[in-house]
């Protein structure tokens, strides 16, 4: 395909993203509380409740965010999340927590939280941001620790430690299970695989270099 | 009145208490993004939107949660919003955060955010922590650095820093503004006032009780 | 605390208070009725749908509002909900009706529907009503028979019968189990009890204050 | 058209019919009050807001619901609103109130509420209720000063007062502006009308029966 | 009753039905999906989820809309669904799919779907199309191949095919099961019967009429 | 960077990845209609409100769907949106179509509608088409005319055309502006640029290779 070909790959489909957006929020609940029932034998939107009578301070309480996830892979970042898969008082709630650890030069790769606007306070460190419209905008910023910024719901956006110290941040979400998806792993390591010629065409490469990344990006076997 | 019949006061408004609950969510976005415009000069749910060649990375950012804030009432506590107040892109995104600062022995005092479930990171020191259902069941726990613990929305909650050092969070709330009335100063510093006569009888107090607590909880005149 | 020291109490507080309100709404249903089972076995948010087969007229109609309640308590007033947990056909449906009736000096103590707005119709009577706003504004009114008057989400509202005749009103509410938390019932009478340096120090009082209104609001033990 | 052929009418419609439902609510408050401002000069959804500085008791109560509408019409009875439009308070607070009053034999034809249930108390008299699921279901009860009966969001319901002295009831919605589309007004009395055949083969009648019942229930000309 | 008489039937009722309206929408899914277990013993509302590991694409694909439905009854029009009921994996994800298909004079008689938006592609033919708002304004159009038309939430509608060759339209809804209430059938053919002296008072004819009506409208006994 | 570490890039993004999730609804209407104001001269959630005495059927109405788009890109398809920017009538409806054509071989590549599902009807052709959970699972099928799939809310999902002849779609929104984030052209074509750092480790690919497909998704000049 010549250059000029290239070009016109998107013309289109931007007027059409252009006109589009983004948006969601949890449904409400109808009593004081409902402590997910993960043995309930049973699945419903969100998770049955449990007995009253057993609910407990332990149900609202989680220490797992209280020091640095453990980084051992290329991106050089890790997300432990502070939701209703752990704290069970959540459920219904809408609200959740993760902290996000940053190696020097680790990156947060590109991804969405498709039901939940993510708001972060930096704990440490400094971090470049951004997450980019449906018109295609790229909006950035450093921010340092005690900053706030802001990614709306749904779009697409990143951290980069660009720095030579770690760096950590806090993240609200306004949702009891916000939804990941990485952008990278989700075209080249699900199971079963995208189809290479559905790749090729969308990042407008060959084969080959499909399989290289393919490979890279794969869960390390053990 | 009497012990006896003092014992009775609420017998009866305990069975409808606990059959009644609480719950909330901000509406859904309808764009990208629509920045809040506070010099619209119209006033609709939320705020109008800034027009989107106008939107700019400082729409997304704040950086008044970098530091503790001035304690320097008697609770010995203070809160600090990043919520659409201080943050425009908040606007129709459904979250916030804030910071909150407390003294040795400094409390939080007893409050509710009506349209939000809080989620709180201990930045630094320990809390005794607690909220109440509408059954009049008091959930509490002591907390310190790194934990988490949630409070359900629309219940009365509280934070008390019983240590000899200071102790901040970081909470994060699912409302791009979620509210707060603390409960005594609701009822005894609003204006016009609440009539003594409905004081009197809510506590079973009389009517130089009700003035005394006016009075200490009145904001200072300067 | 000085006189001085106590007005500053609520200083800063109440600029986070100013910025903040409160909101909520049932979930939608996705099917004509989904009448509560209540013998399911098992706990969701709101209730199981009872077969359709089985539903009944009966499951829509509750005659439990039709007398004046008893009111034998200090406060002089006592709340008769007609919601979910009395008419089982108004699960997913969000709303509910309650009666409160009132003896001569009768108080509905200060109080919160954290997920309803109530709109009450003066049945019988006369009453003096009221809410406080989370920018501490009351705004009160009296109303008479045949009156309409609105008490927003989750705002603390109170109603007291200054006449000498019994009152009644008919609420409605926009929640199939709307919620209430009395507020001196919630702060002095929980279980476990709210620790007594929290009482103190929101209130400004010291703890022989705190044990006596303790004590005049504790449930009767028979 | 054959007995026979009239009898397949529905029979396919009726498959379709069972598999669908309904439902509705109002969007949530984003701030404590949201005072319906009617002379901004801009329609959104819902209303604009009042400048806060602006907001009375008056904005919260309405007096019209104190006396019997008058009921001039064949039908034989009037619904009297108590919603956004009456009383601008109610804006964003999803709920209302009607008086509905019922002359001897007098009915509140058939309709639909799409955006709200409907929850009844009989301030005087007797009637008889019903509403049709999608189903096709008739659940219908005789109801007495005193009781409470629901009419599902959406589905289309009617109330006669088959005795011989007046009734009257009081009505909550859960919406600000719950919405009636009179089945009988909507389909003969409709501007411009709907055409003659649309309404001969809905009700399998003739062009000379729907110009009889159109200009019965024409509204009067004066 | 008279002439005069008859045209003051809804004089009232219509400005009543001028303030009022209608919406809905599906409650927000809490994760990716959570496809419908009808085997599941518990009805909730929606419906429970399948387990993860068993879901697969034949959850979220139909074919049933491939050929026009078989029209036998005397309206001459058939709907066919793809909605919840069909296509499980739609459980929680709020939207469906209809087809349908009108033979020569063929009617989609009026009707309501309470919960859900209607926006049409015609497939095939020629039609004529309206829905009739609260205020009982009539908005109409004749649409043809190729054309889009948007009945709002919950608004009295049909469709008509004035043509003499066959129409289709593919029919998306804002609802997994967006519910039909068809007017004729919902008043002339409920189980048990909409009493007599509704009938008659609705429509203003005599119980004759209703009766010849109702036998023309019953679904055919076999 | 070798194999070994390359194969550990996402193994804790993977965990954090499978608990996370995605939903979204536009939020209720509050009257029968409210038709977009585009000349309004302000901005809000969504679009302010014609004056209802300007609407007319033209509002509803949209024939820009009737034939294919013409599509003159690289990927080789084209979508047209009848959504809120085309039939203003939509505005607080929640739901919208398009039309989607494909050239032979041509791809939909993959892309998210943050805030619907969406719902297609083959109107003509073979396509292969598929989405990715969050947990990373590849939901795929292939689906010739007449057949329906669903794409679930927010899920990165793309459609195929593996035939020899064109293909074409209708597709089905819950919202009235569903947003559209085609994922390559986020990445390697947003302004300002995405920075080559994050992309180069996002991808683990070469500067030169991000190079190589930035020119090739680049938008034409002209």
């Amino acid at each position: 395909m010549s250059f000029m070909a290239a070009a016109k790959v998107f013309a289109c489909p931007f007027v059409f993203v252009a006109l589009f957006s983004m948006v969601a929020s949890d449904p409400d609940l109808l009593q004081d509380l409902c402590v997910a029932n993960k043995a309930a034998g049973i699945k419903v939107n969100g998770f049955p409740c449990k007995d009253e009578a057993n609910v407990t301070e332990a149900d609202f309480f989680f220490s797992g965010l209280a020091n640095p996830g453990v980084i051992n892979n290329s991106v050089g970042s890790v997300a432990t999340g502070a939701n209703v898969e752990k704290i069970p008082g959540l459920n219904t709630l809408g609200v959740a927590l993760a902290r996000i650890d940053y190696a020097p030069g680790g990156l947060n790769p590109p991804h969405t939280h498709p039901r939940a606007t993510e708001i972060i306070f930096v704990l440490d460190g400094e971090l470049d941001v951004g997450f980019i419209t449906t018109s295609n905008k790229l909006i950035s910023k450093s921010v340092k620790k005690g900053d706030v910024f802001v990614f709306p719901r749904g779009l697409v956006h990143f951290q980069k430690n660009n720095g030579d110290k770690s760096a950590s941040v806090m993240a609200g979400f306004n949702s009891q299970l916000p939804g990941t998806q990485s952008i990278a792993a989700t075209l080249f390591t699900s199971t079963p695989a995208v189809p290479d010629n559905v790749l090729t065409k969308t990042f407008q490469i060959g084969t080959k270099e499909v399989d290289k990344i393919k490979n890279k990006l794969a869960p390390k076997k053990t």
